[in-house]
């Protein structure tokens, strides 16, 4: 079979594609090609595989000529991030809005010619909920919650979910939106997002870095691992339609955690001394962002396809560990 | 002041524009300029009206003209209608989807350039509720039941109250979307829409022609005159920005009413012999569709704005004999 991943050079998408390439198969079929679309280069390990064929450029541009060609599956994870989209309305509109309209029509148009629908998978993000700042969030967000995105970027993905949900419902496609959480440790560099401070209190000192926590302890926020964030959208590409009955997005598991027990679990696996390197400073610009974020999910329709969020933030910490020890520099703050 | 209506030569518009020129002003200002934006000429007492100027032709080649001039109040009505987009998909994304965001786009760069952001509001539809297939309906939809549109119409429609919000939120309009009821009695004859009969039943029996009715008399649907319609649109737009808050939807006030009721109201109004002409003939597919709709709608925003439904059907008849009462033949049933 073919796949298709958009957004297929980054953290999740690199991730997706050696996972699969791993496992070989989907939905019990042999994946003979994977195409790999972005914007930056594919990883060399992904480029020098076979099976795999990276695409640069942008989306937007890619997709006329996806209308004359067949794929098995898509993984749509193409997206500008949160941040981008708040400094960039029009790069927020171009990348997250018309570049999945442009995919879906792609598809569209195939099928409008007799193909089979093409089976999509769509990453949504925890993002499309609000807080309505007129009604306070749940206590947890679940997924019926009524979405009230106070972002281009959760406005847009809350969107695309219903375009998805539509050209389904015609027969266009069929697609599945999984709105991922906050998918933490992420390896690299911190970037410019308000929620960067829930990977860097574990990479940075981990890495023998100084990093500065600038919220209370007390917060809680739903977040994943990778694999199990890879995990969740091949098992929802998996899914039977009905699974989906009339509604296509759902909620993938998310672990409920405050920054107190992100803390201790560091100690737990790493130590004290690397825990001591994380600094409190609050920040009451990203703390009041922080504020009005969910502090918790459900995932209700992803437990009946099987899914489960981690046990606990130790074993978050032990998956970044693990995938870290080839990365130069990454873990020499372990050191004693 | 200036202001444009889109779709201002249908039946709600052209009504909204006749309801302006004789109240004069909006939100306390003096309206020197009307201008109609329609696919189809405008009545010819709009055409007439000095103040009036109608443009004819597709919405979405009017809006890059409107990146520079000036309007201080927007009403878009322009959409197609629920069947017309589910037999024409792509008619109902370049009407209602593209159409939406290139006006949008077209007041976003006027404020772009240092224009006070434009109050504009959105007629949406209790048609973004579903329902959805695995969850049933509320029995009372209200502003904050979870949407699950079901239909491209429908889904159009909570994309733009999406814009709509995330537009107004970052400074590029004033913007505030109301959820339209079913509105009836629509003069003119029946259309395809399976909702037709709610006007049908009562418009054809008036002109002295039977009418069927397709479902059981049970059935009950939450509709609004056409004036109560035009009377909510006025007051969100002359609502201050604070009573929306962080949302920018609500549901207009919606007259709950069962087939039944409807039928007795008729009767009460126009006596036994027209209510003879409604003729019991059940369409399983009408009734199945129908069967799918919200039976009620709750309006708590609105009433906070001042807003109420009518207390009761006969009013709703009366309004419609008193409209119709220039229109040859449309009462001619009502003679014994």
């Amino acid at each position: 079979m073919k796949v298709l991943i958009t957004g297929g050079a980054g953290f999740v998408g690199a991730r997706l594609a050696r996972t699969l390439l791993a496992r070989g198969t989907l939905a019990g079929h042999a994946i003979d090609s994977l195409v790999l679309a972005d914007h930056a280069a594919a990883p060399a390990d992904l480029q020098a595989d076979a099976c795999v064929q990276a695409r640069i450029g942008p989306l937007l541009a890619q997709c006329d000529g996806l209308r004359d060609e067949a794929f098995d599956a898509v993984f749509h994870l193409a997206s500008a991030v949160s941040g981008e989209c708040e400094a960039d309305f029009e790069l927020g509109l171009r990348s997250n809005l018309d570049s999945t309209r442009a995919l879906l029509d792609a598809l569209r148009h195939r099928a409008e010619r007799g193909a089979a629908p093409t089976r999509l998978v769509f990453s949504s993000s925890v993002a499309v909920f609000g807080p309505d700042p007129a009604v306070p969030l749940p206590a947890i967000v679940a997924d019926d919650t009524l979405p009230a995105p106070q972002t281009s970027y959760g406005t847009h993905k809350l969107i695309c979910e219903h375009l998805v949900a539509d050209y389904t419902r015609k027969g266009y496609l069929d697609g599945r939106a999984a709105r991922l959480m906050t998918v933490t440790v992420r390896p690299g560099r911190p970037n410019g997002a308000a929620s960067s401070f829930f990977s860097g209190i574990i990479r940075e000192p981990l890495a023998g870095q100084e990093a500065v926590l600038p919220v209370a302890a007390d917060v809680m926020h739903p977040v994943s691992s990778p694999q199990r964030t890879v995990e969740g959208l091949i098992a929802v590409y998996e899914a039977s339609r009905e699974a989906f009955v009339g509604r296509t997005a759902l909620n993938l598991p998310a672990l409920n955690v405050t920054v107190q027990q992100m803390l201790d679990a560091l100690e737990a696996v790493a130590g004290p001394h690397v825990r001591a390197r994380v600094r409190p400073q609050r920040d009451e610009r990203i703390a009041g962002i922080v504020a009005n974020w969910p502090r918790a999910a459900s995932a209700k329709r992803a437990a009946a396809l099987g899914l489960r969020a981690e046990a606990n933030f130790e074993d978050i910490i032990r998956q970044y560990i693990a995938d870290s020890a080839a990365t130069p520099g990454a873990l020499k703050g372990l050191q004693t």
